[in-house]
């Protein structure tokens, strides 16, 4: 088939066959289709859209593009679980432990940090010894002797989203719907999860701004996973302020820890209970009595103790102690008095990875002591000179008082107060 | 700059800027840009569109991204003649030495062939000796000497052209108009001559099928022209057949003498006349005197040597017996009585091509002697058994009775009569 025709016919607003999708894909992973025919194609697809039908396809192409791991065959009920991405987001490593202390096994496929966003993988390396890259026997292993795995993106999984996703990024196709979904849902597919839960998040923290966009993701991602059969359920949450009160990779391992002691209350821990009673009721378990189990795991000890056999089966040494400190701290106070009324949340992750919390460059080492805790929370009343955040210095040098204005900057304080935004707006049919 | 961002504004039907413009430009001529990157940009600028301004920014940075030959500062009056494409289309054979006979130099730059279309490249080139690649300096001479120089593309002209016109070959990003108008008039404008009238063509022959798809060409191309004060004008004619009775190399050239000679009439004669007159009424010459003094030419025989001399000031040898003629000729008869309604002019074009007057690939060898000479016009009454075409069959392996019934088919004659279509149409002011 001639290529060129393909990328005409999506040109011209024309639907996609499958087997020009999958000479598309194919093309991607083989490396037989030139980078400028798979960018002008993504363009293409980027203005003219797909419909569900080729989503779909796409999706199917780009899973079979690799290795599929179908976990679930040797781990009945495995459970995966995705966040779209956000600040202070560090549901991941309260959820696995959380689950497992329950008895439900957990696989997640875990990515570096993305634009302003941390990323999970950058936050386990935070653990000593924390090994993520894991074939598929070893993951299968870890879930049998801990409960769960949480591994890194392998290379022989969707081969073709490798591609792809690194041409989006220079390409300026990053944000089309079709492309975003076709790349998250081929890697879950391939990782072969028994169920699925979506935290799909929204606001000024998150890459979907409204929550319009972020339901039709939502809408978008669970529609793909119900049509290949598998069981998914997407939350819409917020993501208008950190999720979390840490920024960074270290700071984000204690805070998990903290809910896991039962120590930590607030947004993080509601969101990460709420996902995990999703993922119990998608295997069948009664809402509340999911809930009363996981709430239980928690005040026990249990999740705190599944948080240690975790970090010890994947090679980690489970000592908070030995995670990495902030060379210095320094507290940003308010200017004035008033109510918070706002915080631009991607501005705080852009700045906690320009601290250390992430790689401004492909070849950048992280600093795992570095990153940002925040004090305070939309609809709270401040007073001046009252902290707003304070900022985790590691060692990459740092123009303070250039870093304290943009974190001031970043929190809006106003005269009149607002409502506290709604945390977890339920799933796509609540909103 | 950052060029994604540029993508990125293109992408949402922002307007590019000076600066975006340029990058892009240069960024397309000395490598600096990614070929993905390039491709991105060109979907986004086919799927979006691109105001006037833009499209003369695009033009005026992809003109200064090379050599400007200006020719119009060493010959003053020089004047250019540009068709988009056809067949049988050998309007530049005779119009250079039309107009060198009457006083008024020419500069032209050829190309190759172009899909179904012949070359002006080629078909000089079917003249044993004839040189087209020169430098400025030669050029300038050969008008000097001659009255008129037909050059091949500079690869020094318009370089970022060359790099943007192959990539949006494989990208499906040929048919736009900002693209194609930047193409066409940033190696006219680098020429530097004082003045061009250009050939827009519609219909089944053209890469333009409707007369509104070639004015809206001839508008845009007209106005960049103007934009930069130089002196334009664009007719818009029929190429619902081909032109000439000739589609081929050798076979051009001699349908071209046979114009010059006085002896050929018809709408190669027709058309050719005609944009020699718009020539010389660009220059100042009244439009009655320019018509009188050019068929005078073609009649007193100084058309005729002016040709002479033009292909021995490029190095060729001008004895028409040494141009390649067909090893063997086959004569299409009709299969019916009727009228002649339409003709795939665009079809006999591509049987030339495999005849050999066109390169399937790339490396592909011209065979000079091959070619279709045409012996009916639309709207002419066909009787059973009457010759439409003779196939002039060169040394390249030809399935016979595959070509005389692709021959044959692109003829369409029908019970009824049609009118004859309209040759010349005019300015855009006129359609």
């Amino acid at each position: 088939m001639n290529f060129v025709e393909a990328i005409i016919s999506k040109r011209d607003e024309g639907t996609l066959t499958r087997e020009q999708i999958d000479a598309f894909v194919a093309g991607a992973a083989d490396g037989s289709l030139p980078p400028e025919q798979l960018a002008a194609m993504l363009m293409a697809i980027c203005v003219r859209g797909m419909d569900d039908e080729e989503t779909r396809r796409l999706t199917d192409a780009m899973l079979h593009s690799g290795e599929t791991w179908n976990l679930a065959a040797d781990v009945p009920g495995v459970v995966d679980k995705h966040s779209t991405g956000g600040v202070g987001d560090t549901v991941s490593l309260v959820v696995a432990p959380l689950l497992a202390a329950v008895g439900r096994p957990v696989a997640m496929m875990a990515g570096r940090g993305l634009g302003h966003s941390q990323g999970t993988l950058d936050k386990l390396e935070a653990i000593p010894g924390f090994l993520c890259h894991r074939s598929r026997s070893d993951t299968v292993n870890m879930i049998h002797r801990c409960g769960a795995a949480i591994v890194a993106q392998s290379k022989r999984i969707a081969p073709a989203d490798r591609v792809l996703y690194g041409l989006r990024d220079i390409t300026g196709t990053v944000p089309s719907l079709p492309l975003i979904v076709a790349s998250i849902m081929s890697k879950k597919l391939a990782l072969g999860a028994a169920a699925i839960v979506l935290d799909v998040k929204w606001g000024r923290g998150a890459f979907r701004h409204t929550v319009e966009e972020a339901a039709e993701l939502a809408a978008a991602l669970r529609g793909v996973a119900r049509g290949m059969d598998l069981p998914c359920e997407a939350l819409i949450t917020d993501m208008n302020q950190p999720l979390g009160p840490f920024l960074g990779t270290a700071c984000e391992v204690r805070a998990a820890l903290a809910v896991l002691e039962g120590s930590g209350s607030g947004p993080l821990r509601d969101v990460s209970v709420t996902l995990a009673r999703v993922a119990m009721e998608l295997g069948g378990t009664d809402p509340d009595e999911a809930e009363d189990s996981l709430i239980a795991a928690l005040r026990d000890g249990a999740a705190r103790t599944a948080w240690d056999r975790i970090v010890e089966a994947h090679g980690g040494d489970p000592d908070p102690d030995l995670l990495a400190k902030p060379v210095s701290q320094c507290v940003v106070p308010a200017d004035r008095s008033g109510w918070l009324v706002g915080v631009e949340a991607a501005t705080l992750g852009w700045i906690a990875v320009d601290l250390g919390a992430g790689r401004r460059t492909r070849d950048e080492a992280i600093d795992h002591g570095a990153g940002l805790e925040v004090h305070v929370r939309i609809a709270d009343r401040v007073e001046s000179g009252q902290p707003l955040a304070t900022v985790l210095v590691g060692t990459r040098p740092v123009d303070l008082d250039a870093v304290t204005a943009r974190v001031r900057n970043a929190f809006e304080i106003a005269d009149e107060p607002v409502d506290p935004p709604q945390l977890i707006l339920g799933t796509i049919e609540d909103v």
